[in-house]
């Protein structure tokens, strides 16, 4: 299969891309297959009755991870290197909610081989539910 | 299911905790079925095989998704409430590489509630994959 | 910590035990950090719906996972060697079934050090949901 | 999320399908979480370096518990209905281990919806840990 490499000149300041998702059970169960992490907030409904959150919540790195499908298939998109990520966990997230991950191109550094994206994941109410900052770089198509 | 909640007097700074894991192919169909990332770095041998990576590599997310088990079950443990995280992706992840996720306590605000911790992720060889750095609060028990 | 080891001479034909429990959510999320078993029919509410079952169902082998706690605690208990189990999967089991799990001793061959029995798991209006045989022996308390 | 069911057009007498896992010290905690089984084999070092074994030891349902995953992912995968296993607990599994479970179609009776299968799970040095047969049926697309 060919894929076309993002380039330079795909992209501009102020370009954006999202997608959309909702967040189910079985996400929850695929996490826990990756990490392990069965922290009673996250599977056990009636520990997260009993806390000021009243339900079970998504991992806030469940979360997140719809991030990576924003740098590695739409922005930059395939070719795209991460570098960082900055995540702030604002709000919590519930088993069907429908998130939409959004990132914007905030500046573009050519010769450093350096872009740098506003990231953000809103809920169904439009409440930013994570926000984060991202720098990726661009594979160069080999010779 | 009764669970004790972590509490500060059971934080100290310096504290440290740790876990390891293999990382398998099905890590990655799981953080595909959760996240749609298919970029071909992660899912197409003869793509990544051209690319300077030289294989398929774990989606960066995926790996610093070792963190959440670290926040959420260890250190602080359960009660403990994801506030914030940075990354900094340093190095691909393969296939078969056994990863070690490492907290340490850097600094205790009761009076805010906030615990700040240094994390980073080794792979077998002693390399550092992932740093970063976490915010972490703490539930307290329904008087 | 001392433990006694089981003896034949505390072991006779006929001999039962038992223990129940409630099948939660955090159950099946702990079983598929073990095996990464995502089958939908054990993780997802809408496709499980749209099968004969109904709604999700617990993983067999989870289930059947309450023959171990039988063995190493209950009958024979601590000392046991588990040599063979069979299982034989009657009836679905759903979250919130309280399951008791019951051993009966069918044969003792302290020649051979094997211990026969007959295992069977019951749901909370009498079913039998899983039925088998398991071979044990015992550990020699060390000399 | 839509999931294609295995059909009897998809299988054939001889076909295999295998997956590999680490067992870290983490499964063991899952697997107590599940079944409360605490035995002193897979929980107390000091107690389990006294026996002949030398070391703690993975429960054998634990191990045997990946024959779950071939079942319902791999092989029929999704649509199986698990009927049956033996298991035979041949060698001892202990932390850090790499399991690789393996599956082969022995008989299909179209007829009957009955699939017989051989499965063993191999530790890193090709030794088989567990072996046993399972019976499992499809389900039938909903007309």
């Amino acid at each position: 299969m060919n894929y076309r490499l993002t380039t330079f000149d795909d992209l501009h300041v102020g370009q954006r891309a999202s997608f959309a998702k909702t967040i189910c059970d079985a996400d929850l169960h695929h996490f826990v297959a990756i990490t392990g992490d069965v922290n009673p907030l996250h599977v056990d409904d009636e520990f997260a009755q009993g806390t000021f959150f009243g339900s079970r919540i998504a991992h806030g790195m469940l979360t997140a991870s719809l991030f990576s499908t924003l740098v590695g298939m739409h922005l930059p998109g395939i070719g795209a290197i991460y570098r960082s990520q900055t995540l702030e966990f604002l709000k919590p997230v519930r088993i069907g909610d429908t998130l939409t991950a959004i990132f914007e191109i905030d500046s573009i550094d050519r010769e450093n081989n350096c872009i740098e994206l506003a990231g953000w994941i809103e809920n169904q109410r439009g409440e930013v539910v994570i926000k984060g900052r991202t720098l990726a770089s661009l594979m160069r198509p080999r010779g």
